[in-house]
Parts: structure tokens; sequence; C-alpha cells
């Protein structure tokens, strides 16, 4: 055999800016994923024992997910992802009361800056027949307590609400929203409360007693966790129903063999975002209020979108009047620095963010706005590249 | 640092003859996904340099799956694997026609003999209003393309039909079928023609024009392939509507951020099975005789489940008379041998096999029966040794 001498191509480091997005999945998760793919590989269905020990490391997976949320293992779903367990959530929540209904009109809620995966299943519902709010925020990007209260009526049965939204990762007041609707519960068994909770896991309170809420949304491809992975968390006596059939796996309410790989991966990467979530927070609301600082003072008229304090400690999402967000994203990209318009999630849907303007009302201030949202490996060097990197860019095409 | 000196286990080679419920993920596989996990990780939805790159992965994988299929790169829908995949093909295709319909009573038609995920959608369609046909099979465990002749009314919108069974492993006529639908739309539009191909990829062909199908799901766990991936071929105009809401991606059809590593690795073991597939059936064809063979000939009073010719090269199910097929399994295991009594699919439930049940209408022998399902690592002597133990299991316990 011949010797292979393999070329190393020399590229200068890239600034991946984009965390929101998706986070690379670490090197302790690719680890703990291994031995699942070829060596323990049982179908957790079967009863020998290569299904046992895949079994085995499912439900380890799960009390530990649950240990992570102050839940019952029992309460934890695995899907593929962020989309999946949101529309779980919502139509299995919808299509339960909907059939019990007795034809009679049904109320929903949510907002009007939730994620794509929320908002289209309930634009879904709304064209069967739900009656839907969608709720207004304030001008930092913040639902009110008091809004939701005036919007709750007699035939509201779900009521769903981002916890930390994607694209100016403003924290809402889930816990608030949560006590609200335990006082209008003990009236009657409704609304349901679902969060999106797909951005929250890294940096918020994941307890969820503490949130008051029955269902919410992970997703493993936003916490340094396999892609493709994903949980709802579904409190004990929710009515909810399946919206697929099959051998049915998770509690009969998401058939599909499950991906063992995938499902360990999470717990791991997961637990890894519990551990470290205090000291990373710390380090990137620094950070980012450095960059923030910076960016406003350097870069003329440049604002910043969303609320100061309640925001995600890795999100930036600025507003440069007088540039185009999408040639800005592309002219930093050709200097190696990945930054988003807003959510990617959307298949380069080319509309304006619906989030920025439900919040500002303003298409201008959608189109010129860039999101920068920083991650584990991020350093104060790349910020101040990327400050300087976008300074001058900004010069060059204003 | 010290020296860690690592312990190795020594522990027998474990016999896997059950190929029909997962396969182990090939090293190839692992390798081609390996850099998206972590190096390229982006998420293919930006417009960045990470999602770019993202995105030409998958795009590469969709036109290499196509290939193999002899369709087109817009008709691959990237799925979490079968069952989802089979839910989106059924739901999707009869929730679209009944939204159509006026209200008009709607027919479909499926077989006795189906995955769990194809014949609970159905008995979910049949719950909301649709009739169906579950037609029987022949005592060879064969549909007659009769039968789903006489069976197409007016107003029959979607035929699905298994390609290979995953418990017996006989072979639909699949190519026939699809003939006959072809002469029946050539007065209407419909009905829709689905196959749950899960079993096929290793051995049959996947041809979709020699078909004649519409949708045909595919699962990576059952061809060598990343655990949690799948896809749907979606030919070209089929009436179909998503089940699931949120970013658009897959054409609309799939919302959900694409997992990238299982992609790559699902095209990639998808092009390895074509390759492998005369040889490998071949190859299996001799060792399934050889087993069935030898097992009729030396334990007494034992039967095999299923058509002998129209069955997959990698399928023994045998009956063992006055034996639990449950027990088998596990004292199997015991001995390091893993088998099955029939799909594993499904979360262990205890009813007998109702494939089995639909071909005998035999409670003891659902009962009785094992899934011997060869794959690429087995050889002549995990046979015979499988042989030796089951001879001397069945004479201690009959």
């Amino acid at each position: 055999m011949a010797l292979v001498i393999k070329k190393t191509k020399k590229i200068g480091k890239r600034i991946f800016l984009d965390h929101a997005s998706t986070t690379p999945v670490l090197g302790e998760v690719l680890g703990a994923m291994k031995k699942f793919w070829s060596s323990e590989y049982g179908n957790p269905g079967s009863i020998h024992s290569f299904g046992i020990n895949a079994s085995k490391a499912i439900e380890e997976s799960r009390k530990n997910i649950a240990m992570v949320l102050g839940a019952k293992s029992s309460e934890i779903i695995f899907t593929s992802g962020g989309t999946e367990s949101n529309n779980l959530a919502i139509l299995g929540v919808a299509n339960l009361f909907k059939k019990n209904s007795n034809g009679a009109k049904l109320h929903i809620i949510t907002t009007q800056i939730e994620h794509h995966a929320v908002l289209y299943p309930f634009k879904y519902l709304e064209n069967s027949g739900f009656e839907v709010t969608y709720l207004p925020v304030s001008e930092k990007g913040i639902v009110s307590v008091e809004e939701v209260k005036k919007a709750i009526k007699e035939n509201t049965v779900l009521i769903s609400i981002i916890y930390a939204n994607n694209e100016v990762g403003t924290i809402q007041p889930i816990r608030e929203i949560g006590n609200l609707i335990k006082k209008v519960r003990a009236d009657r068994p409704y609304p349901v409360f679902h969060t999106d909770a797909c951005q929250a896991p890294c940096f918020l309170n994941l307890q969820v007693s503490n949130l008051g809420v029955d269902l919410m949304t992970i997703s493993g491809s936003k916490l340094y966790g396999p892609k493709g992975s994903g949980f709802l968390y579904v409190k004990n006596n929710t009515p909810i129903e399946p919206t697929t059939f099959g051998g049915g796996q998770e509690s009969g309410l998401r058939s599909g063999t499950q991906a063992v790989p995938l499902i360990v991966g999470l717990a791991k990467a997961l637990k890894i975002a519990e551990d470290k979530k205090k000291k990373e927070s710390d380090r990137l609301i620094s950070l980012r209020d450095y960059f923030i600082r910076l960016v406003l003072k350097k870069i003329a008229g440049t604002k910043l979108n969303g609320d100061m304090k309640l925001r995600l400690p890795n999100n930036a999402n600025i507003y440069f009047p007088g540039i185009s967000g999408e040639q800005l994203v592309i002219e930093l990209d050709v200097k190696g620095i990945a930054v988003s318009t807003g959510s990617a999630c959307s298949s380069r849907e080319e509309a304006p963010s619906h989030v920025l303007l439900a919040i500002y009302n303003d298409k201008k201030r959608a189109d010129g706005s860039i999101r920068f949202t920083f991650g584990r490996d991020t350093t104060k060097k790349d910020v101040d590249q990327t400050i300087k990197t976008l300074d001058s860019i900004i010069k060059r095409i204003r």
C-alpha cells in the first residue's frame, strides 16, 4: 500500500457569531454518542440484549434530562428537534380540545414574535377554525403579563409564548405568565401553557415547576448537542394527543424508533449546558455589553434592538441605518465572520423579520438589522476583530 | 499526566440476526458524517459560508439519493425516519383530499400486513371518517393484484402497500400494482400510490418509475445508515400537504432545520447499499436457504412462514410448534444470539404479530414464530452456531 500524504489546507480562523442558528457539537457529546452508532446499535424496542442496552441508554438519558428540568422521566418525550416538538405541543393539544369541543369555537393565544415553528402551526389552526390572538410586544420586545391576562377568555385552551426570542434575544416573563395561568386554572383545567425554550438552555432557568409550564420545547442543535435531536417536556396529565402514529414509542406520543445516539448526545449536551450556565452567562454578558457599547459608539446611528437587560447573554441585535442587513451579512462573510439577519430556520425567505416588524413596525429597521450571537468559543479577540471589520465595511459601503 | 491503561473486557462475539429491526452504522457512513457535526456545522438556512457549505452538502446528498431512485432531486424530502415518512405520506395526502372533498366520503386502501407506522395512520383516518379497506394476503403472505383491483372505487384517493414485509420478508407485487393504478388514473388523478420500502434498499429495485409509485418511504436505520434519518420520495405534482409547520424547509413539506450529518450519512449508506445489492443478495439467499433447509430438517415440526421465493434475501421467519417465541428469543439471547418475534418497532407490545395472524389466522403460530434477519456481517459460521444453539434449546425446553 502506498503512503498517503495528507494535504492540509491552511485557512484563517472563521469567526462564527451565529450561535442562535445552530451550535457545533461538543467533542464530549460526540464521544458519548459514539458506541451507539455501530457497537450498541440495537433497536430499543427489541427484547434481546442489544435492545435492552439501547433502551437502558435512553432511559438513563431521559432521567438525566428530567433532573435538569426538575421533572419526572415520564415527562420527557424525545423528538427530532424544535420544530417537531413545537408542532406536537400545539397541534397535539389543540386537536384534542377540538375533538372534545362539540363544535364550539376555541381560542388560543400566542405572540407576534414567535419562531415560525410556533407561528405557522397557529396559522394552520386559525385556518381550521380556531380563534387566535397574536399578542403584541413592547418597544423593548417583551410581551406584557397584563396583555396575556386581558387576552384570556373562557374558551382559551392553549397559550404558547417563546421563552427567549431567537432573533432579538429578549426574555419573556414566562414565570409570571405561568403564575397567572395557574390562577385561571383554579376554575377550569385549561388553558394549557407551552413555551418554546430552544434558545434558553445555555443561559436560563429550565426548572419547569418554577416556570409553571405544561409543555416546553428544547432542541439539541441549539445547545451544542446533536443535530436532529430534541424533546418536548410534557407535564403529566396534560391533555395532548399524538400527531403521528406507529409503534407507540415515547408513551404513545411520538412513534418511531428512537435514535439512541442522538438521545444520548442530547442528554450529555444539556447536562454540560447546565453545568456551564452560570459562568458562561457571566462571561458572555460582559462580552455582549462590551460589543454593544463599542458598536453603538463607533458606528454612527446604530441602535440596539430589544431590551438591554432582559436579553440572552449571547445576543446582540443591532440596527445599522442606511445599510442592507443582507449585504452586511455577505460582506462580513467574505471577511470570515458569520452573522445573520434573523432566523436561519426559514429557508432563506427574503421577507423582513416579522419579529423586528412586530417590535418597531419599521421596515427599514427590520431590513437593516443584524443579529450577532456569541458562543462558548467566542473570545474578546473575535469581538474586537468583528467591530473593526464592521467599521471598515460600513465606512466603505455607506 | 498519569498513564492510563485501558482495560479491555473480553466478551464472546454476539451474533446479531435482527437486521430487520435495525442495522449498525457503517464506518464509512460515520466518516462521511464526521465533519458536519463540529466543523462544517452551519444551519443550511443561513446565507453565510457555514450555511452555504451545509446547504451544499444536503443538495449533494439529495442528488445522490435521487440518482439511486432514478428520481429528481426535488422529489426527495428528508425526514427523521420511516415512521415520520409514512405519516407524512398518508396523512399529507389524505388531509389534502379531505379538504377538497366538500364533505364527500373518501376511500383509502392498505393491507393487513403493514408496519404499524402505516396501519395506525390508516386507523386514525378511519376514525376521522375515511372508509378503509385492509386487504388480506394469501397463505404465502402476498397481496393479490386482483384484490387491489377489486377494492379500488371511484372515491379511492390513496393506496399504501408495503414493498417487503418487515416480519415475514414477503415481497409484494408493487410494480404490477403500480401498473394497475396507472390504468385507473387514465380517468382521474387518483388514487395516489405509496409504498413503505424501509426493508427494501439493501435488496430490491428502488427505481421509482419502474415501481410506479408516487410516494416511497426509506429509513436510514434499516440500511446501515444513521439512526434518526430517512426520507420520503414524493413524485413531482403529487397532491400532498405538510403535516408540520415552520421554516418551510424541504420544499415546504417538512419544516425543521435539516440534520446535515444524518442526511450526508443517509446518502452515503444508500449508495453503498445500492453498490452491494446484487452480490450481497446472492450471498444471503444462499445463506438463508441453507439455514431454512437445515432448521426445517433438524427441528421437528418447524415450518417456514411466508413465501419461500418471494421473500427478502435476509429473512427467515420460522414457526416452532409448541414453543413460546418470546421464550425462545430470550433463551437465544442468553447464548449471545439476537433474534426477534416480530417487529421491534412496537414498544414491546405483547400482542401476537398482526402480520402472522393476517396470514395464518392461527394464534399459536403467531406466538411460536421467530424472525431471523441476516446482515452484511453474518457468516456461515454464525448460521451454523445458531442452528446448533436452537436445536439444543428446543430439545431442552420442549
